[in-house]
C-alpha cells in the first residue's frame, strides 16, 4: 500500500477504488454506503432539513478536534439550527497529492468516530485529489439531512421583541485552540475547541417547548456576527449583557495577547437561541442538565429600538455598538 | 465593490454576508434560500437519493460547458443514475484568494442556467475562501436530494447474464474537450464537452420499462472503469464490441495524437445501462428520440464466462481485456 495519497487514488481507477473499498467504507461501515451506487436510496417522509458545509480548517489536527471531527458536528448542528434531528450526512473529500496515508486514516477514523457519538449515517461519498500545491492537505464538505419534528417553526426572522437570548456556554475556545496550533502558542490553561454535536441539547430545549424562535450556531464571524444575522433577518434591535457571557480565563488572555475580541472569535459546540421570555429560565435550567449545555445562560434580550443592530451593555455599564464582524479575524478556522 | 474575492468573504462577516446576499442568492433566486438559514426546510416523502460530488476542474473554463455546469449536472446526473427526479441542490464553494470576481459570477450565473435547464432548486450553500495558494481558484461541491419513482430498483449490482449494455452516444468528449483548453491545444474540429443533463434519458427509458438493472454515468476512469465496477458489482462478465462504440473522429484523433485510449477518457453526459434483453432495442429507439440520446447503441452484453471482468471484441475481430483505469489518466476533468 501506497504510504502517501497519489493523484492516481482521485482517477475514479483502481487505486481510487482500493481507497474507497478498502479503506473508507470498512472504516464508516454501513449498508448504504456500502452499495457504492452514484446515490444512496432510503425511504424518509415528511419536513426535510438539508444543509452543507466545506470545511478547510488549517491545521487539520488541533487540540480538541480535527478536521473530521468538525465536518460531521458542523453540519449535524446546521441541521439541529433548524430543531431537526440529523440522520443522514454525504462526504466529500479533496485531499491534496502526498497527503500521508496515516494522516487521511486518522481523520477518517474520527469521522466514524463522530458519527457514532452523533447517531448519524455517512450514506454516500466523493473523493477528489488534486496536485500538490492545489489545496492544502484536506477539504472536507459534508451535507446533511433531518427530518423537523411538526410544529416546530425556526428561522432567523422570528425574533420579536421581549423574547430573551440565551447562549449555551463560553465563546471563542475553537478559534483559539486553532489559531495557537497554528501559531505554536502555548498557554498555562491549554485551550481546546469546544467542537461537540448540539442535537440534543436542541431535543432538550424543545421538549421544555416547541416555541423557539431562532436557532444559530455561532461560527465563523463569532457571537457577534450571529447576533447581528438575528437582528437584521428579523428586524429587531438585540441588547445583551457582557457580563453575563461566559469566555474561559485562558481564551481571555489569549485574546487580549493577540488582538482579538472574543466576540468575533469562532466556536464550534455552541448555540444562540432566541426564546419568548416566559420559557427562557426553564429553557436554560434544562440546558444545563446536558453535558454540552452546563454554563447555558440568558445573555440578552430582543429589543424594538434600534432595529438591524447589536448593543452591548458592557462591564463597566456604558453601551457598545456591536457591529458585525468587518475584514478576516480568524481565516482558516473552520 | 471589490473586483477580487479576499479572505474577509469567507470570514462569516459583512463581507461574506454582501457577497451572499447580494450577489449569489439574486443569481440563484429561489424562497428556501433567501431565507439564510443554517438549513433549507421541505416537506417531502417516498424513496429519497441522496449524492454528493465535488468539482475541481482545472481550467474552470473550457469549450462546451465550465465547473458551474458540470457541478449541477454532474449531481442531477448522479441522482438520475438512481432513477431519481433529482429535485433540490446544495453548493458549497471553495474559493481561492484572488479570484476575479467577474469570473465567480460568470460561473454562478452558469450555475443558476443549469439549475433552470434541469428544473432543479439551490435551497442551500456554503462559502469558504482560502489563502493564495491554498486552492486552486474555485472548487465547488453539490450533493443532492431527488425522488426515485415506485418499483425502481437500479443498483450496480443487479446485472444478470443475457441482459444488453446501451451506452447513449460518444465517449471522451469531455476529457478531451478540458485537457485541449488546459494544453492549448486546436484542432480542425474544436471538441466539446459532452457536460448535460441525463434525467430526461432516464425518464425516457422508464417509460419503455421501469425494469432497468444498471445506470452509470462513465465519468472519471472513462466507460472502461464504469464497466469493469459493474462487473465486479454484480459478480457477471460483460463483452462489449468496439465498432458499436461511438467515437467522434476529432476525438479519436486527439487520442491518437496524446496517447489515451477513449475508453478511459471522462465523460459527462453520457450513461451506461444495463437492461433485460427484451426492452433493449425498444429503449434503444426511445433514447435517440431524446437531444442527449441521439447516438444511443446497444454496445454488448453481460455473459456468465469471466466474472468481474470486460472483455472487448475489436475491430479486427480479436478479444482485448479492458481492465479498470490504472494510474492516473486525465487529471483534474471533473
Amino acid at each position: 500500500m501506497e504510504d502517501k495519497i497519489l493523484l492516481a487514488h482521485g482517477s475514479g481507477g483502481k487505486l481510487s477504488h482500493d481507497l474507497v473499498e478498502g479503506d473508507f467504507v470498512p472504516i464508516l461501515h454501513n449498508p448504504l454506503l456500502a452499495k457504492l451506487d452514484d446515490a444512496a436510496v432510503f425511504e424518509l417522509s415528511g419536513r426535510l432539513a438539508f444543509t452543507t458545509d466545506s470545511y478547510v480548517v488549517n491545521p487539520i489536527f488541533f487540540p480538541g478536534g480535527d478536521i473530521g471531527r468538525l465536518a460531521v458536528f458542523g453540519t449535524v448542528n446546521d441541521l439541529a439550527m433548524s430543531g431537526a434531528r440529523p440522520l443522514y450526512l454525504s462526504i466529500a473529500l479533496v485531499i491534496e497529492e502526498g497527503l500521508p496515508r496515516v494522516e487521511l486514516d486518522r481523520v477518517m477514523k474520527s469521522v466514524a468516530e463522530a458519527t457514532e457519538e452523533a447517531g448519524v449515517k455517512i450514506v454516500t461519498g466523493d473523493t477528489k485529489v488534486v496536485n500538490r500545491g492545489g489545496a492544502d492537505k484536506l477539504f472536507i464538505n459534508t451535507a446533511g439531512i433531518g427530518l423537523v419534528p411538526p410544529g416546530v417553526d425556526i428561522s432567523g426572522s422570528r425574533a420579536r421583541p421581549g423574547d430573551r437570548i440565551i447562549l449555551s456556554g463560553s465563546i471563542g475556545d475553537h478559534g483559539i485552540a486553532v489559531i495557537s496550533q497554528r501559531e505554536g502558542l502555548q498557554f498555562n490553561v491549554p485551550v481546546e475547541s469546544d467542537c461537540a454535536p448540539l442535537h440534543n441539547v436542541v431535543a432538550d430545549m424543545l421538549e421544555v417547548s416547541g416555541d423557539i424562535r431562532c436557532l444559530r450556531d455561532p461560527t465563523r464571524g463569532g457571537l457577534a456576527s450571529t447576533l447581528n444575522e438575528l437582528a437584521q433577518q428579523s428586524k429587531v434591535g438585540i441588547r445583551i449583557d457582557e457580563e453575563r457571557i461566559p469566555v474561559q480565563d485562558a481564551v481571555r488572555a489569549a485574546c487580549e495577547l493577540l488582538g482579538f475580541d472574543p466576540l468575533y472569535v469562532a466556536n464550534e459546540g455552541k448555540l444562540v437561541a432566541v426564546v419568548p421570555a416566559e420559557n427562557a429560565e426553564s429553557m436554560v435550567a434544562k440546558m444545563r442538565d446536558n453535558r454540552y449545555g452546563t454554563r447555558s445562560a440568558i445573555i440578552g434580550e430582543v429589543v424594538s429600538s434600534h432595529p438591524g443592530r447589536v448593543v452591548m451593555t458592557t462591564s463597566l455599564g456604558a453601551s457598545r455598538i456591536i457591529d458585525m464582524l468587518t475584514g478576516e479575524l480568524l481565516p482558516r478556522i473552520c
